[in-house]
């Protein structure tokens, strides 16, 4: 019998867990948080990440580990790595959580980035501002996901306030460049090296948060596909990267600018529980598992909203035919991701027709 | 928060709240058995069926209790429906937990049966084959599933043996028609009275359990399909029935003889999972909770495979491109349901290509 441990017990990690179980796998989740998602589908170690104790007792009889977020704390991972094989291994951890060594990392493997420059002090900023234009996005250089920890920089008058928010930690200044659209790739790479790409997703953000995905992506081409697969391939390999791995993408023409890395499943794969073969969720387990890899193919064209700060009343979307509802188990509250839907459609009409009432759905909600 | 309770924690029980949790649901078996593979994903109370205490506790807060096989006591659901609303009502335990009253049943629905008589004493068995014939099949009443308590009767040398088998129970004597196919339909019933079909299912048995299940079914046709979509809706108006419901049939030409029916979700449809739009799991509990019922649109064609008694090296299994994989979480026995696998496949080259690389892997395994 295999267990997986996974720190983090968010709907990440909840996911894993539902996709693991028909292939015959147990969960324990290791978390802080007062509220999880995930400890409703196993058992949960309620401890701080870097608990060292609490680390050994979850780690006890586990066949394998991983995380469900990119911003675990290294040394736990690396605590972890003494009792159990922990995968992705902390490479891609030590890359990701800095954005500074992240485009680093990626002109490295020969990624085209936005313009770039680090910032230490109000005069780095300046400087870098004379060299990248406006506008540009002053970033923290840790901890910052779903639009935490930015702030755009549009005119010169932007600048001192954004420095006086952000100021006191490392940051960096960047293009905020003029893209056509916004993709990704999900990538998978197993311990024994194979490989699988799922088709590139076209994501819409709103206040920093992921809205929708769709698939396949309507900016995307069989040149840009090549092109992604290329990156993620040389990434994966650079790292000797398993499991799971999403790069974001600007697309300006026929030209991918890499804008982040998350070395985990993620949301702009979520469509692909329904919408292709073999979802994130099961090839990221078949891949720290060192199983064979699923299929990444399309199911169908298909379509992903995230539910957002408050949920339009269940029947109501449950009514809407061919819809998939996904809910965390989560309380409400403001700009919190409480679940996601999934349309898989093969007939176009049809597909707007439902994706329509949706929207319909969710502006309610909003209003 | 909706919580669903489940009497029985065997794998049906186990797939229902792997649907389940998508919708925000939370689940609690009552099981008596020391093994129950669907305690891995929800709370369990392990005591029997007819404790009142244990039952008492497994109510509480439920908002909705259903069951997943039909043995459960009578009396335990009509205990419980003190406490909680029971779905399906106890009438169609009733009926379906004797064979004898579930033809009778049948027949006064208008649906064909093959001939048969009660059987209670050895000269009603011999007064029944006179008018039967041979082969023909004797049964218990009651507490029979997957092949068990039966035994055929081929000539007249096989009467007295199959007798002193089962003697002192209820029993029936059954024609053993000659049938093109076995086929199903799982139809599902919401409280507020919605209606939904799946496609006819063929279904191969071997030593009285389901091998085998294909959909659309080759033995099916647009009539036969509306013709068991108009008995499926005539039992389950009849006895006001809520959740989903199987009904098994002889094909011979283009008529269905109805074999038995199963007031639950299905093995025959388990391919609905990856198959259909909305699985029969999931439309189970959409119904018991009276929210509107999901499409039951075939995604691809499907078949599926049950994996008994032993199981293939997994590996192998996962290496079959497009194979979804079910494991129950069981413990290997012979002829145990240890789980399923499933292929879902436009394509018929290569549905059939896969297929024979599974029988192999299967065959291999009963070797």
């Amino acid at each position: 019998m295999e267990r997986v441990g996974i720190l983090g017990a968010g709907q990440l990690g909840r996911m894993l867990a539902l996709a693991g179980y028909p292939l015959g796998l147990r969960f324990r989740f290791l978390d802080p948080a007062p509220e999880a998602p995930a400890e409703q589908v196993g058992e949960r170690v309620r401890a701080a990440f870097d608990d060292s104790n609490a680390l050994r007792a979850f780690a006890h009889d586990l066949t394998v580990a991983t995380y469900e977020f990119e911003n675990v704390p290294l040394e736990a991972v690396q605590r972890l790595s003494q009792w159990v094989t922990v995968s992705p291994n902390p490479l891609a951890l030590e890359v990701g959580q800095d954005r500074l060594r992240e485009k680093e990392f990626f002109t490295r493997m020969g990624l085209p980035v936005p313009p770039f420059a680090p910032v230490d002090s109000l005069s780095d900023l300046e400087r870098a501002l004379t060299r990248i234009g406006f506008p540009a996005m002053l970033k923290t250089r840790r901890l910052g996901y779903d639009g935490k920890g930015q702030a755009p920089l549009w005119t010169q008058g932007d600048v001192q306030p954004a420095w006086e928010r952000l100021r006191g930690q490392p940051l960096l200044a960047e293009q905020l460049v003029r893209f056509d659209a916004e993709l990704s790739i999900l990538a998978v790479r197993s311990a024994r090296g194979e490989l699988r790409y799922y088709p590139l997703v076209e994501n819409r953000h709103g206040g920093g948060i992921l809205r929708r995905s769709e698939v396949p992506a309507p900016h995307g081409s069989p040149t840009l596909q090549r092109q992604a697969e290329q990156y993620a391939r040389a990434i994966l390999e650079e790292l000797n990267y398993v499991g799971v791995l999403a790069i974001e993408f600007f697309v300006i023409g026929e030209t991918l600018l890499a804008n982040e890395m998350a070395p985990r499943v993620h949301n702009s794969g979520h469509w692909s529980i329904e919408g292709a073969v073999c979802s994130q969720f099961e090839n990221h387990l078949r891949a720290i598992l060192d199983w064979p890899l699923g299929s990444t193919e399309l199911v169908a064209p298909s379509v992903m909203y995230n539910l957002i700060g408050k949920l339009p009343p269940l029947e109501q979307l449950l009514s809407l035919p061919g819809l998939h509802v996904h809910l965390y188990g989560k309380s409400a509250r403001p700009a919190r991701k409480l679940g996601h839907v999934t349309l898989v459609e093969a007939d176009a009409v049809r597909r707007t027709e439902v994706e329509q009432r949706l929207r319909q759905l969710l502006l309610d909600e909003s209003a």
